[in-house]
């Protein structure tokens, strides 16, 4: 890709990741808004092989999987922050700081490692980003249920130049 | 009502809605607070006939109940931004975008349609505002438990010029 | 402390309150993250005596419990706050609004007392900002559970001139 330059495209080539487009809503919503610099992403549900990644911690899935999901959440979310940036003509590389994430975690009364499960998806953007940029705030907390059954979903706050 | 005159409020009007006044908190906060142009709306929870609207989805209330109760959080939310607007001489004209519902449904560990319900409030926001300033960004989960019981809880961030 | 002159330090003075450092994330992320003048902190779990206040309401911890533990958790929040600002060489006395919370309790799917239980927090913010300054937009609600079995999780948005 054309953004392939800077050090943010070069890091996820390294790390072999391909940003997908933006995920179509499940509903009567839309993927991103923005007012002045901040951007607010909707919640993006975990996805595998293009299906909905379904699973409740504590009863069907376990924090190694629900790492790797929360990751390819993350990846989805800065699929979907490319697309709000390349359609006013940016980039990632626009991004000045990954502000908020608030990671839900579809858990039974008895899981207490949502802050573990979120780690797939902080850590990521740690990395692609950068510290000084990728470092955010965070919620991570145990929900009932999420949407068509997914295990993981995660709203993102960023702040772009 | 004065304000009659933008499509806005004739929509409203069309729709056979009638603004409610800003619902008291039940507790030791303020119905939303402004920062620059954002203003923040408290999660506003479920009523009917002026009680709470109680019921836990996946138990003793169904889906298409559910979108009735997000349709009438969503009123109520237009009701309080009104009052949030008129308060510094503005009204609902001035909201230059819907940027955010966090919408709270009360769920067992069963129920996966969080996203139907939530459309309730959506769909009437995108209907009254328009597409260019109602459609949002939006997350949608399933909670353990709402106070008072209530089936739906919602919270919304809107723009204003 | 040298802040202890302006108002609101006086005041937490007054209620015995010693703000204690940032709270280690428990997780790769960060305390806080300011975006133009919004200090975002991310969910502070309760604690009590350095260890994490577990429970769940509903189950093995009561209303009133529930209540010193978020009146906690406010108290760790304006560490946090704090420290956000004198990094930047401000204090507390810049806080210009406590403008959203978003409180988390750790709930069994019969228990409907969040809002009382967050008062705990939402009261104490308005006894040492006052009530222009302390008064918020806020969300309570029921979670399945909360990272390491904590009893509440809140997280806040504060606004600094």
């Amino acid at each position: 890709m054309a953004q392939g330059q800077h050090p943010i495209y070069q890091k996820l080539e390294q790390l072999g990741i391909t940003l997908p487009p933006v995920a179509t809503p499940a509903a009567a919503y839309v993927p991103y808004a923005q007012s002045a610099n901040l951007i607010f992403l909707s919640g993006h549900i975990a996805r595998k092989d293009g299906l909905v990644w379904t699973g409740q911690f504590g009863k069907n899935i376990s924090t190694t999987e629900g790492q790797a999901a929360a990751r390819g959440v993350a990846i989805d979310l800065m699929g979907t922050l490319h697309a709000a940036l390349v359609a006013t003509g940016k980039d990632l590389s626009y991004v000045t700081r990954i502000v908020k994430l608030m990671s839900l975690v579809n858990s039974t009364g008895d899981f207490t490692e949502q802050h573990l499960v979120t780690n797939g998806a902080s850590e990521l953007l740690g990395e692609v980003f950068g510290n000084a940029i990728g470092a955010h705030a965070r919620s991570a907390f145990g929900v009932a249920q999420i949407p068509l059954g997914a295990c993981v979903e995660i709203e993102l706050i960023a702040k772009v130049g």
